[in-house]
């Protein structure tokens, strides 16, 4: 677990949280990001410097596990660590502590470089990620893989993409699927349960005016613990799949 | 024009931006209203001390007047200053600022409070608006109106109230309603032009469920200029209604 680790203070807004006060994995989901492309172009790598070679990060997977979820004008403190890489991926970690410093969230997550022209994912050249200080290390992590959903008993909602889904990278904000994935979920419930554990796994992205299916069915439920398993999907074709623990919130 | 001026920095984050790299009206009105938020909290009269009382700002009008907006990771510094109130009114100025001290963007509001019991108007009581320092006057100050939407060349969109469009106020946020207003208008429009001056008029606000439609005519085209007129409508109730002008991108 090598890397520099790179920290920046928040302060949580009203426009980051749901209505049980607390914030939203999709918002803490940008700000993440935030962070972390501030320290790449701390460090001289930022977008732009890609940008000429060519290259853009893609997401491939978020896997986040809450102890508690900050609420509601905290001050929070966002580290962010690439811990190793190898020819295609990229694994870093975020993680969010209160002002007490306790550790509140994590989040392991797989990026790689896509070359913009062939939209292809590239290799991942040393240069690159040098300054980041991790480990090149030939052993793939595996990731946890979200739970499938089981069509006999599925829900499905559908969403049109809009204009502002899509943000400043010029292609759909990875939080909007997030947003889609829990909307299927009722107010009822959202607000009874919270997110122990959500596992995002972004496959093909989707595009302006696009019709999404946002797909999901409640596959466990024990000792007060409810898995919902998610997929979004658009013309047969599966972008996105997640899965998400919920415990009975506090 | 008295008042204290209250102020606040902004790092202008990848995903308050759209695929233009500009910020989005959304979440600037987000931003504006925490830095007011702030002010009443470092003034003592924060929403903690509202509720107690059975009260609850409520926004009636917006404003919106556009130099130019600025953009990803501009920093800028937002100010506001609650100018005069009346009986039932209470209005504020936001100014942002870029960081050459350049004004970039004006917005003037119009506030109210709301008994949140009998979920009607309230007085503005003297020992809640005294702290801003701002004027009395019996002057109402004559908003101006939004462009009434001409129903025989409208177009209509339907878009589901989300679980994620209710924020920490408990509230449909302000800021979805200029999402839905503006998602009327196609990619090609959105990119090719950028708002001059927006008047947004919340008239009776919507719910988690409901199906809202999002209607719009373009009222007028001249010199470069296109004017649109919108509003919300939930089974046959105006909830919302707004204009906006606009200019060609630079």
């Amino acid at each position: 677990m090598s890397g520099k680790v790179y920290k920046k203070e928040h302060q949580i807004k009203y426009y980051e949280c749901d209505t049980t006060q607390k914030m939203t994995v999709s918002m803490l989901l940008n700000i993440m990001l935030h962070v972390s492309g501030e320290q790449s172009y701390s460090l001289g790598v930022g977008d732009e410097v890609l940008a000429e070679k060519g290259l853009a990060w893609i997401i491939l997977q978020y896997e986040v596990n809450v102890d508690r979820m900050p609420a509601f004008y905290e001050t929070i403190n966002i580290t962010t660590q690439a811990t190793s890489y190898n020819k295609l991926f990229c694994y870093r970690t975020f993680k969010v502590y209160d002002e007490e410093g306790n550790l509140c969230v994590t989040v392991n997550s797989t990026f790689a470089l896509m070359n913009i022209k062939e939209r292809k994912m590239a290799r991942v050249p040393d240069e690159i990620v040098a300054p980041y200080g991790s480990e090149f290390s030939k052993k793939l992590i595996r990731s946890p893989k979200p739970e499938k959903v089981d069509e006999e008993t599925m829900l499905s909602k559908e969403y049109r993409v809009r204009y502002l889904d899509i943000d400043s990278n010029r292609h759909v904000n990875n939080s909007k699927y997030v947003e889609w994935v829990m909307d299927t979920l009722d107010l009822e419930f959202l607000t009874s349960h919270e997110i122990e554990n959500m596992t995002i796994k972004f496959e093909k992205e989707v595009h302006y005016g696009q019709l999404i299916h946002s797909e999901m069915s409640l596959t466990k439920q024990e000792e007060g613990k409810v898995l919902t398993a998610h997929r979004i999907v658009t013309e047969g074709i599966i972008n996105c799949e997640a899965s998400i623990l919920w415990k009975k919130a506090r």
